[in-house]
C-alpha cells in the first residue's frame, strides 16, 4: 500500500469537517456541500475543497457530499474507526483524567496499560486499566502490542519517559508536557501541550481589559 | 496600563522556556543563556532572544539569566502566578477529567462550578467543585466571578454553549470540542481540540509502516 503524505494543516482540519458533518447527520441534514463546510467552519472553500480531495471520494453535482457517507470515509480516514493500543507514561492527575475520558476511545485511542515510577500506583485499576511499575515497560510492552506511548509525566521527567518508551519499541509519543522532546527521527512526537494555551487566552484576556499599545 | 501584543506563536513558546527553566533550577543551574535555552528546545536562538524581550529583563554578559528569577518572571508574565475563576461546561466524562486534574490550577486556571443540561448532575460535586443545571448559568455566573468557560460538551451542543455562556457574561471560551466556535469579536476563543491531533498522530505512525508516495 502506498500513502499520500498528508499536510498536517490539512490533518488538524479534517477532524472539523468531521465534527461539523456529525452535527448535520444528528440533524437528519442529508447532503452537504464543500462550499457550505467551508462557510460554516470560516475556512477558505478552495482549501476545503483541496483538503477533502485527499479522500477520493465524490460528491454529486449541485448536491455536494452525501453526509452519512463522507462521515463514515472521513472517520475512517483519520484512523477513529480503528482500535490504536496506547500505554499511558505517568499516572497521576492528568494521566488518570485521560484514562478515565471515553472520548479518547471514541477516537479510536484504547489505552491498555498504565506505567507510573510511583511504585505505591502499582496493580491500581483506574476505570479499568492496570498501572503498572515503569520498570516493566520494556518487559510487557511487546505483549500489549501498543505502539503509541501517552506521556503525561512532570515535565522534568519528559525527556526520560520518552526515553525509556523508544527503548521499550515504542514508535509514537503522545506528549502533553511542555517539554520539547528529543528522540530519533523515525519516531513520530505529537505535541498537546494545552497548559500553554492557557497562556495565550490569558494575555488575550488582559488584553480586553486594558488599553493596547500597538 | 499599556501592554503590548505578544504574537501568538512566541505565548506557545514561552511555556516551553518555562518549562525547561523549571527543570535547571530542580537540577540547581544557577544561570542559563537565551542560546543555551534555543539550542536545547530546538528555537532559532534570535527567535528565543525576541520571545524574552518581551519580559523586559536583561540578563548577565556571559552569564545570561538568573534561573531562579526567570523562571519567576515568566510564570508571572504567562499569568500562570495569578488565579483565574473558570466554569466547566459539560461535566462528563472529559470535563471531570479536567476538573479533577490539578495541574491546571496550578497554572492559574480555577474551575469554581460545573454546569451541565444533564439535570441528574446537579448538586453533585466534583473534586470540591458543585455542579448546576445549565439553565442557572446567566443567574449564577456574576457571584462566581468567572470570565473563562471551558467548553468540554458533546460537539453538537458546543455552540449552544458557547452563546449561553456568553449570553451570561462570560468573555472567554476554552473549547475542547472540535467544532469552529461563531461569537463576538470582543470574545476570546482559545481551541484546543485534542483529539484532531490523534489524526495527525495516526498519519505519521501509518507512514512509518508503509512506503510513501511523494
Amino acid at each position: 500500500m502506498t500513502r499520500d503524505i498528508i499536510p498536517g494543516p490539512t490533518l488538524e482540519r479534517l477532524p472539523w469537517y468531521l465534527a461539523y458533518i456529525s452535527m448535520l447527520r444528528a440533524s437528519k441534514v442529508e447532503y452537504v456541500s464543500s462550499t457550505s463546510i467551508a462557510r460554516e467552519l470560516n475556512v477558505d472553500p478552495s482549501q476545503t475543497a483541496k483538503d477533502l480531495s485527499y479522500l477520493k471520494i465524490k460528491g454529486r453535482t449541485r448536491v455536494g457530499y452525501e453526509v452519512a457517507m463522507l462521515e463514515q470515509k472521513l472517520s475512517a480516514f483519520l484512523g477513529f474507526k480503528r482500535s490504536h493500543p496506547a500505554v499511558m507514561i505517568g499516572c497521576g492527575s492528568l494521566g488518570s483524567a485521560l484514562i478515565a475520558d471515553r472520548g479518547l476511545q471514541n477516537y479510536g485511542l484504547h489505552i491498555v496499560a498504565g506505567f507510573d515510577t510511583d511504585s505505591s500506583l502499582a496493580g491500581k485499576i483506574i476505570d479499568g486499566v492496570e498501572i503498572y511499575p515503569m520498570s516493566r515497560l520494556e518487559e510487557l510492552r511487546p505483549s500489549l502490542d501498543a505502539e503509541i506511548a501517552v506521556i503525561a509525566v512532570p515535565v522534568e521527567n519528559a525527556q526520560n519517559a520518552a526515553d525509556h518508551a523508544v527503548a521499550a519499541g515504542i514508535k509514537a509519543l503522545w506528549n502533553f508536557t511542555p517539554f520539547r522532546l528529543r528522540t530519533r527521527e523515525d519516531i513520530v512526537i505529537q505535541n498537546t501541550s494545552f497548559y500553554s494555551h492557557l497562556a495565550v487566552m490569558y494575555n488575550r484576556l488582559a488584553n480586553l481589559h486594558s488599553p493596547l499599545r500597538r
